[in-house]
């Protein structure tokens, strides 16, 4: 089952159901008229929501009342949940951190391998998946970060990895932008990331884990995440491999010491592989590119002694995406212009 | 205007206004059925909402069908916003910085005096302010923190602190339970709390900035913060002194690179005042006490060589209020006894 929000009807947004090709969807007011009414109810919500999908992948038209039917378009879409109650993002891909402390001439502490890093994330004001990226300055160092995320229904404090396997409602893509820049000195005041981490954008689709196939398989997507930068392909590693904690893990690394409300939205870190240093790295020689532009500075750090690739600048443009294996688009495309940001004023 | 969240109606509970006197309380689902709604639309909300509060306060039977108005009872309440898409906690009192890093041996960095520390929270599952502080095992170190919040309106990215101050909605008291144990391991690995700050709990009612007269003043609550342990009188710091950064200067700093969302809570930290050591701190020889144990702990461990007074063990019971200038309770007291929770097992 696919699902989506489209931005009408408040602040939360239109829940909609989503052909499997993307091409049309059906809203389903008479289930639930947003993402999260429906994750507060799964149990009643999701049958009746694989009905209504299963009847628009028939083309029919909808037998209930109220129910309209219209082409589908990523770009009326708002995040599958435009705010939410919890966003805490993992660092799944070791391998990313392991760069960023070699880069920086730092071991990496061996417990990284066997205990999860995770983050909370600011999750109130999310933007659409073909929302600007708006940002007051490019002396940010505004970077992408290309991810996989889970939505999850209640989790109890406590559960282990089994547990929260079984409550895993819906994965995602993100882009969990970064403002490097600020991250050296909000780091070094000992309490996380804050300014740091602007607003993040979901993809326009959220699909239930069936939908992944074969693909979904203890708790990792296998499927290569793509990433095109001002329309240059820029990463294709794939989210299965260099995964060290899966998102049964994740889960109940968040759920250790307090429960979890439903609609809570659990993320992989920047997808990462294990790649042949800068050259072998690089798409044009083969490699598997990278997920964030970070990676790529890291690499040139540690090969030529500092980052040659600049981050983001306004009018630049980022799109993630993920296809199956024939080719089709499962979560529709992230697809974001870096736009300046007027400050408002003192009165404004 | 005084508000607070009945626990009825589903997961965000009903809205009801509240007696000045805190006796009685009203609902007002033909203005909003829940806090979030209003503090969605509080242009429209807020001054029916104050219309049914001064028609509350006169006594009188309301003239709105379906309104009940009933024995306010702290019991029956959840907290304010019983989940929230935001919780963003500083740490404006710098002498409880301070007090934690002398008693380690470390320097305060000269710029805590002039860039507020923040650290983003977990939202999705508060607890109500009578209800337990629960937690797997004491070894986890169960501290609690006595603050002020406030919640926000709309707030737009890089908006400074003369246009935060016109965003501030309400004020609440919070119990931010911190796990001290956890704490350490977990700033170590560089990403901020996240298992070492289980659910919050928030006071009773929370109330529009002109209830505290006099007190409310330049983006501070100049009230002393009153806090009972087992019963016994531990702290009673004043909130409006040696706050570092007033309440505008914190939204200001959560706004600094993203706009916040309609409900948004915004913590002071931890309240402290600055006094001359153990014995003079102390509520015994005239002092104003803590807000947390681990203040009495640092002063031991500075004085003493080691702390002595212990983190809560299960059965303790901690209240937080604050009162007037008459000694009436403003938003009613956070009361909580520390309880075991039993692990849900693989299969629970």
């Amino acid at each position: 089952m696919k699902l989506a929000t489209l931005k009408r009807g408040g602040r939360d947004g239109t829940l909609v159901v989503v052909s499997r090709d993307l091409a049309r969807c059906r809203t389903v007011g008479d289930i639930a008229g947003t993402l999260q009414q429906a994750l507060d109810r799964w149990e009643v919500a999701e049958p009746a929501l694989r009905l209504a999908f299963d009847e628009l992948e028939r083309g029919t038209d909808s037998a209930v009342a109220g129910r309209a039917t219209m082409p589908f378009d990523a770009a009326e879409c708002h995040s599958p949940l435009p705010r939410a109650y919890q966003w805490a993002d993992g660092s799944a891909y070791v391998n990313h951190v392991e760069l960023v402390r070699r880069a920086r001439g730092a071991e990496l502490p061996q417990s990284f391998w066997t205990d999860p890093l995770m983050y909370q994330g600011g999750s109130d004001s999310f933007v659409g998946p073909r929302d600007p990226v708006r940002a007051l300055s490019t002396d940010w160092g505004i970077d992408l970060e290309a991810e996989v995320a889970v939505v999850t229904g209640d989790v109890p404090m406590g559960a282990g990895p089994d547990r929260c396997a079984r409550e895993i409602r819906l994965l995602m893509l993100v882009n969990d932008v970064s403002l490097r820049n600020l991250i050296p000195a909000e780091l070094a005041k000992g309490f996380g990331f804050f300014q740091s981490k602007p607003a993040s954008a979901f993809s326009p689709v959220a699909v239930t884990p069936d939908e992944l196939g074969d693909a979904w398989k203890e708790g990792k997507v296998h499927r290569p995440l793509t990433v095109h930068v001002n329309g240059k392909l820029f990463g294709k590693p794939d989210a299965g491999t260099d995964m060290v904690f899966d998102f049964h893990r994740l889960v109940a690394h968040a759920a250790a010491t307090r429960e979890l409300c439903a609609g809570s939205i659990i993320g992989s870190g920047t997808v990462s592989n294990k790649q042949g240093g800068l050259h072998g790295s690089s798409i044009g020689n083969g490699g598997v590119g990278y997920c964030c532009i970070a990676e790529v500075r890291m690499y040139e750090t540690i090969e030529a002694g500092k980052p040659q690739t600049p981050y983001l600048q306004f009018g630049d443009t980022v799109r993630i995406e993920m296809f199956d294996a024939a080719g089709k688009s499962i979560f529709g495309a992230i697809d974001q212009r870096v736009e300046r940001q007027t400050p408002p004023g003192a009165s404004g």
